[in-house]
């Protein structure tokens, strides 16, 4: 069987940034159809939203509960296959629950749920239901990510011995919150936010990078979070000390405040053998050194890469991909495995993050908070 | 009335590069659906193409005729609302023009014609049939060649004085098209390409990008082609002088054995107030120098844009756009249009390259192949 | 008067590497003449050195106790002027006191003494000699340092919030202290650098960045280093959270150790209103970015420097100046300043780092390495 | 025998750009040492000038024809052992043609002389004299060009096909001349700067860039130059088509109204193996490509240089060297080669620019203005 694989979307109402680039990103390759969606908290909101989507009025829904009893109703080849979850992280676990336990596999943006009881909660769910997760942790979807991990995979590196990762933005420098701005109101609003600010937003896209290029988990880290803009009860801003699992130290930096910052999400890492450093902002380029040799560019479908890297290049090298298909690299590998899993089939590659990674996240928030309260005294992962 | 809109493909099939580019910048923006094509020049290959395009057999056809004369009969809210063709250049008008002639509008691949007789047709005839022709230059989608194409249209430069503009690639360094690359085959075989080589594939880009962008037509050219594979009839590089109908002069280079370049297309253009510069394997950086003031560098939805620029920018500053979302735009571009047509409005943003730019194009490799028969004598455009 | 001053060399013999760079610096300008030296621990070592640089064997001494007894015996306006110290850390402290005390003037490479004892020794010898003292802290001569001095001083990025500095080199990578290279087998030995390894070397010229372009002390910081070479008893990398005097925070991070990296010292200051970036390896660069505006880019000698930056650019802006050049600046402003001490005049500008600058530096070793001590526990810096 | 060699200058009086350029460039690797000079065109401007310089005022003349004369009566060991002439075009060849029958040695600024009968004459008086000419073509002396040539010479290019040099300025992109500024007064004047305006002026660096790198000589070209500034009757811009002798063709470009420019002197250099790409504003890294592999960017002093890079290098990779130490490694190339000479020694490696190169750029300035007067027809080099 191949078909296109149906999507309802929870959340991304017209006007919302991450709902569009879903959209965009799960429309790409051509394997997903967005069939129907709970985009907005009234029927009126959503019906609107799902209009200019092209949607039929009779699967835009008020909420994601109907949604989810609705479509169950449908026909099993008219019926959504997955849900995505794309609204602010105090209801990513609502809808999440529900859909598992209703038979359909989730996509859920990050970070994954509010609170890490919510996350090891789910984590079981998704354990017990047989249903697939995707975690949006979309820079994984990046070609040079993937040569990176299987340069560090493959040797190329040595043994790790040092890290910086830095998520620089710029765009809570002023008090933004104030003037209504959507995006702004709930990611300082801890109700919807959960307990981490630019932690949690960011700070999880730079753990979970670490995580997925190194394959080292944090053992230990010491957490200094700022609160510049005014009477922001959240973070804007983190400095880290890291210690890897495999004695590797590092640096991370987070920042919302840091002005003219678009989107600065980097890392380099450095092994014994060799080092590499990718810029989010400039994706195409993997800078990689070997010892006593001279500087080494990588570039998407370009020569000498790791298969992992060729296989998820969507054009020939020079012509530059970017954010969207990183996006929708998650959504490929995603629609991959479901249509496998589906037709009974098993897969070898399931590249793209999960319920694990989730919790992982979560738990970096919670201990980053904990260290950050202790004066950033060192704190254990888990 | 807003729908999606429905294409139909002719060529495409599996593997290749170009086909495969149209149907993800088609799909990127939600607007348009793919509901049929005549990808292969057999209809087993087309329907087995189709089918990986999850389409139903039946409207996969084994020729463009086919599959004109048979949309054409299906019912108006179901056929094709227009064809977007991606054979190789010899392939271009014969499917255009039956598609004109039966009503169906037309988004076509450059260079648009083989011969410069038959954009010359072609022009006349989108005329005659009062349907929309849309010629994929997808480089003019990028925001940040709006924002200079907006920044000397507002005088920001000055008066233009100088040019330099070059697409430098390797990849025929070798004898590749001796290998049954499909590609390097079609590319340097006159009966499919034409009478340019590296001229017609991607000087033309070239040339459309200094029209686009400075809004002036090249007045004469002195051309100096080389043949540098062994055994190729048609050009595999290029130099050329530029005189501009306004008096600037400049260069342009283009080359496809130029060894380890990937897709280097790059402009410059100085004015007597202020000079910018792109480059396309890194699009989302405009640099721009006004007379006596630091360097100003532009990003895609960054700060102080012009609203052209910022029009076509779909995600935040930062979050790098590519090629993929710049071939979008010009199939954006062109639905919203087609859509305001069906509904019988008027828009004023029309923003795509149509069947003018494509005559000028084919004009354009017509003088070029001229100078350089007579040594590189200056030879006007038209 | 004007006249060339003459310099006297403690160290930088044959095959130095840093004896030559200053050598070089204090030449290109014209104001500054080597007369004399103590090249090397032997008298015939030393005056085989002194001979390649066309000094006469007489004033070739064996050691820096002689050179100064024996400079002080000659005619005014024979001997030198100053002596200029190069030698490893533990000798930096004995010639530098022996020539105030014997009414010559001292320039001194960094960090200042082995102890931090000795350094506040000196600043107290510095003050009862009344002789000049310069430090060189040689990357605060770039042009575009002093720019970003300025924009800081001048309010450009208001308050500053959040700074990230970086100082990384690979040449410890391997055990080259093994080998009998010159500069790694005393670099890794306490005897000879004091309490910090890379922390001395280089983690000193990032504190004095901070420093100097901010105008802020840090107030507390911590700090963990490491020991990745093979049996290191001194840091040859280390990470560290900053916590300014005024409420700003940061993260430093330096290494020996970080494969690939030639000489990585790289800043960026963000304040509530702007910031900026500025690289060593591409020094004649300064990125910089307002709120809410298109970045900017300043180059030495170009467009809307402040008078500080353009005072010290040599030569039309984009001719590069390189690391020669901002050593040279150190020495000019030294020289220029001496020249007015000696003529009786005062001068405004005296900007070079000073005695003051260099016990900044011992203190910032001693509290980082205390707080490694305790785990890296918050350590105040006096 | 080993001493500094003695200096006297030809202009550079107080003021002048060129002038300090030489003198720092001379002074960095102590090898030289000014002794005399005719800074100025009276007595009185050359004495104050002179006296800046820490020069006795005895040997400060008012004319070169005093210098030279009053020099060759000073003692042997007093004397100055060549000159270096740094006057607008119009003063190289009387000052270097009394030198050279005078017994003097000579470093020369470029273009060589007012006119190629000038430089013809040259050529044989040097021959004829026996002594030492140097012509400070000075971007020869960066160590990433000297790997350049390296590369090309070991074959690791291939056979050369293509060859893209530009040489762009902005500063006289408005009538600068007319302001009184000095520097851009001579330039423009044919009295003082010969045929070619920036052709002379940097058109000469491009055409000694690519014949140094490549070793290729220019066959022939076809020149459209430009004066864009109001009332000028030399060109102050130009687009340059080439074909080198061995058939590889190339584009260069040059000019001084590139508004926003600021030194951007750039080649590209592609054969049928590998490619290379240098920036002069960015001199410290090489970006090569070899075919199939990933671009390569080496370091001065870095990674797998060849020796003739190694040898230039005077501080370790990652300390970047600018244009005062490629000036200097002219100087110092020949004050090498002329302390061999006075030693009666013969030396292998001469790498400085010559009075050959020299009548080369004077045949390509007189090719350059006639292929422009034939409306840029095919014109040959010699």
């Amino acid at each position: 069987m191949t078909r296109k694989l149906r999507m309802g979307m929870v959340g991304g109402g017209t006007g919302s940034f991450i709902g569009d680039v879903h959209r965009k990103a799960a429309a790409i390759d051509g394997m997903i159809e967005l069939v129907c969606g709970a985009f907005s908290s009234t029927p009126e909101k959503s019906i609107s939203s799902g209009k200019a989507l092209h949607l039929d009025a009779s699967r835009c829904y008020g909420s994601f509960e109907e949604m989810i009893q609705k479509e169950k109703e449908l026909a099993e080849d008219v019926r959504m296959d997955f849900v995505s979850i794309v609204t602010p992280n105090h209801m990513h676990f609502p809808p999440a629950k529900m859909a598992l336990e209703n038979g359909f596999h989730v996509v859920c943006d990050k970070p994954m749920t509010l609170t890490l009881d919510e996350a090891l909660a789910l984590e079981k769910m998704v354990a017990k239901s047989g249903k697939l997760f995707a975690l949006t942790h979309n820079y994984t979807g990046h070609p040079l990510v993937k040569q990176a991990k299987a340069m560090v995979a493959n040797g190329d590196l040595g043994n790790i011995r040092k890290i910086q990762v830095q998520y620089l933005q710029g765009w809570l420098t002023t008090s933004l919150e104030t003037t209504g701005q959507k995006q702004a109101t709930w990611r300082v609003d801890p109700k919807r936010s959960g307990i981490g600010g630019a932690l949690g937003d960011i700070g999880t896209h730079a753990e979970n990078l670490v995580a997925y290029i190194t394959g080292l988990k944090i053992d230990e880290l010491a957490v200094d979070l700022g609160r510049f803009g005014a009477g922001r009860v959240l973070d804007d801003d983190g400095n880290v000390l890291l210690r890897m699992e495999n004695g590797a130290k590092g640096t991370m930096s987070f920042s919302q405040i840091a002005v003219g910052e678009e989107n600065g999400l980097a890392i380099k890492v450095y092994g014994d053998k060799g080092s590499l450093e990718w810029h989010q902002e400039n994706p195409n380029k993997l800078i990689t050194h070997s010892l006593n040799k001279p500087v080494k560019i990588f570039t998407p479908n370009g020569n000498d890469l790791y298969p992992e890297a060729l296989h998820v290049s969507r054009i020939p090298a020079g012509h530059p991909e970017g954010y969207l298909e990183a996006f929708a690299t998650i959504y490929k590998n995603f629609a991959t495995h479901l249509l496998a899993f589906l037709n009974g089939e098993t897969i070898d590659n399931l590249d793209y993050p999960n319920v694990h990674d989730g919790v992982r996240g979560m738990q970096f928030i919670y201990a980053a908070v904990e260290s950050d309260k202790n004066n950033a005294a060192w704190t254990k992962m888990n």
